[in-house]
């Protein structure tokens, strides 16, 4: 049977990808990358640059393929997000289609494949759809949120205490509840609107690569530098990948 | 100056060390191998065949110390881990002043140092006490969510949802809140006096190992197979270490 490996390959750094990782890119017959997002150009480097040192067997193909985007007009989140996984499937399931039989092919997927990524979802939906058949694994890899606490030197959790993920979306929706909360896809600086000035913030832009930036501080000192800072960086970019973590409270406190 | 590299070695599996970490270890004068817990033998196994592994620098010396047992006894939590710290903190101070001067010392850590992991915490304690100067950086590893997440190929959130970490100890007094939370360091299987049959369970110990066992379903219909499960396999290692993801609910469920 075909065999699939899903690889997490970090969210910038080529050093944070694991001997697994690399061991199951010489395995493969194909080498599937997608190209998506404004980012598109600088994130394909990454991964291309990932293939150029770590990709050692001769004769694997690297196939780039364009993910479209999603629609989100005329529709409920979870419904664009339906279609557009359903879309993707389609793609994935012609690229499965052209793997030699009992061949093996590797997907690549920024950060950890279990972490606010689809690529296991859409696999399975695959799978599942007759037609195509085959087996897969998924391969760990470091995440934005690991990137965030090294660059940081810091622990995500406060002894003991719980650790929230959340998006901007829900952060704003919710406020902020647990000591320890992580915000990833924030599209709307939801921490600025955050109405607790004494909580900590972490934050991280581009992690893992030659533009990072990082700031970290009381909240109520440097939400707004923040969000200047961050808005400069991405008009100067075409496009921002950012992560923070806020912090209420320490360690020992009960 | 004397420069630190706290890293983390992943959860059971040497082919979860990343490149940074490679490299890292490489330029180290001296790796530092804590010995720790009832499963210090097995864990000492991994960490050995890391640095056998991948340590190809000739001259490197590693070394390896044990870590002393938290005491409990008539002492609050936070004053007990407080008092722990201090004393783990009085032995790298020792390691550390023993590294050549502008040398490198590398501390292996199990998982990622910035999840429920103390060295960066105490490493940070010893540089603000006078008397040893030094800087440090830290380099993510595999978590043992990730290995879970992995073995089970889910993804760890539901589609635009928030995930919670938390320990045993909280889950029991919190009980289950968030769509996805993964429980850590469980010694008395909270999971199991959760009143909620139709939530899902994702069950991993030893993950990564040649021992991982992972068992998955509804949590009202495995609770107990899996807690019989850990007894036995808990008394025949002589320890245990485990994790579990729980789940409420679908993916495009609003
Ligand atoms: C669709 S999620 C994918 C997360 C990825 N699977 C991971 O493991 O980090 C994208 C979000 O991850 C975060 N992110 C990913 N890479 C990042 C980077 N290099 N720097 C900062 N944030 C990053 C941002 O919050 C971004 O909105
Ligand atoms: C003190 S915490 C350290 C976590 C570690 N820093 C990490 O990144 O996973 C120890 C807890 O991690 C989990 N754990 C660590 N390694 C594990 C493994 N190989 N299998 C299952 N659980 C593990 C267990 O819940 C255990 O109680």
């Amino acid at each position: 049977m075909k065999h699939i490996h899903i690889i997490g390959i970090g969210t910038g750094n080529p050093e944070h990808v694991t001997i697994q990782a690399i061991n199951a890119m010489n395995a493969a017959d194909v080498i599937f990358v997608p190209l998506k997002g404004a980012a598109k150009e600088e994130l394909a480097e990454v991964r291309r640059d990932i293939c150029e040192r770590y990709v050692t067997r001769p004769g694997i193909r690297i196939s780039e393929f364009a993910v479209p985007q999603r629609q989100t007009a005329d529709r409920s989140y979870p419904q664009s997000v339906d279609t557009w996984h359903a879309e993707i499937a389609l793609i994935y399931k012609e690229l499965i289609s052209g793997i030699p039989d009992d061949g093996r092919g590797a997907f690549l997927v920024w950060g950890d494949p279990s972490l606010y990524d689809s690529t296991i979802r859409i696999i399975e939906r695959v799978r599942q759809d007759a037609g195509v058949d085959f087996d897969y694994s998924v391969i760990p890899g470091i995440t934005s949120i690991q990137a965030l606490a090294a660059s940081h030197r810091i622990p995500v959790n406060l002894v003991g205490k719980p650790i929230e993920i959340t998006t901007g979306r829900k952060l704003a929706l919710a406020g902020l509840q647990a000591p320890t909360t992580i915000v990833m896809l924030d599209g709307e600086q939801a921490f600025a609107k955050i109405d607790d000035p004494d909580a900590e913030i972490f934050w991280g832009a581009y992690l893992g690569t030659e533009d990072e930036i990082v700031r970290s501080g009381r909240l109520g000192d440097i939400a707004a530098d923040i969000v200047a800072l961050r808005a400069e960086a991405r008009q100067r970019h075409g496009w921002i990948m950012d992560i923070y973590l806020l912090r209420k409270g320490r360690d020992f406190e009960e």
